[in-house]
């Protein structure tokens, strides 16, 4: 039985993250989301165990004594996490998973999953990134400075992720994450767990071959 | 400048790599294939410098004592080499190279050139192999026995290959061939070297964040 892959998928917010992992699920076969564990109260219209497991505080603490989670932050006074379970029965099943986390997050996950793989999604500059999180105009100018500051410091990681992918434009870059995950796909160890039986490529005793 | 990579491809005779190879050359932009330097006597419309470096067996000799093969063997009578400075020049100019050899030529590129990307092509079925290499009507049984063999003992070496192919059906298996090759040029190394350049990346010193 085939195991999945994890792609731990890294970006600067106003690089078209979101955008680019759901249009990836939707696309490809085979492969989805690890949903998030959060203490923060649910928006309107999100649904949870698809947006967020919703869970209390209390909860949340006595997972973290557990180490379920493959990593956990709080942000902005509430907590987010990975759980691990979910992610490892969903690999179990010949899934593939698409992590979307932090900087912070992606080196707690790799400490303890050392063969996921890494991704980052680069804006194709500077100016770019302040002309998008401009643009979305729902924030204040000291959280936009917040975030670009961040940006700056994350961007310097790039070099610790196995791929980067530009997003330019949208398509080419949806195009280049797909081919990525597909690669993977051929990796040895995944064709001869689910493409191939190692044993149909040896000679049955009686073939003349071997006489 | 960005480099290439050097992508050995392997395969027992009949799996069709020849075909694949030659395919994915003149479907991809910015690949060539390696020509190796041969001992033997070109065949009628075999072209010097396309399909091998016709040299004589003491230039052959004098380039194994100057070390300046990546791989070579000798297969019934004749010398076979790959010239270490043919890959490595197409290699600094950001050229991919595909290098088309046997298990043990890839054992000896691969301790001299660490990074190289090695993909296996497989039949879909021991049968096929069989019936593939029969079809082709060309040889004598004996010979034919001879290629199988080999092919028992080289296929047990793909589990040290990065990738594997299965070529069951010649389209999808192009395909994969294109998407290995494709993702490797999204590694971060590659995408820092040709696509986008950090500095670009900072925030230029007027930049309203830093204030």
């Amino acid at each position: 039985m085939d195991r999945g892959d994890l792609f731990i998928i890294s970006a600067p917010s106003g690089t078209g993250k979101t955008t680019l992992c759901s249009m990836v699920i939707e696309e490809l076969e085979n492969i989805s989301f690890s949903v998030s564990h959060t203490t923060r109260s649910p928006r309107p219209g999100e649904v949870n165990g698809k947006d967020y497991y919703f869970i209390s505080e209390q909860e949340f603490e006595r997972l973290v004594a557990e180490d379920a989670f493959l990593e956990w932050a709080r942000v902005h006074g509430n907590f987010y996490g990975t759980h691990r379970g979910y992610v490892m029965e969903k690999l179990a099943q010949g899934v593939d998973v698409i992590l979307d986390i932090d900087v912070q997050g992606a080196k707690q996950v790799k400490k303890k999953l050392p063969s996921a793989i890494t991704i980052f999604i680069l804006p194709p500059s500077w100016q770019a990134l302040e002309e998008r999180l401009l643009k979305r105009g729902s924030e204040d100018m000291e959280k936009i400075k917040l975030r670009l500051q961040n940006a700056m410091k994350e961007i310097e990681e790039v070099t610790n992720y196995h791929y980067a992918v530009v997003n330019d434009q949208l398509l080419k870059a949806l195009q280049e994450l797909k081919t990525i995950i597909l690669a993977e796909r051929s990796k040895t160890r995944r064709v001869l767990a689910s493409r191939i039986d190692m044993a149909a490529l040896k000679p049955r005793p009686d073939s003349w071959v071997l006489s």
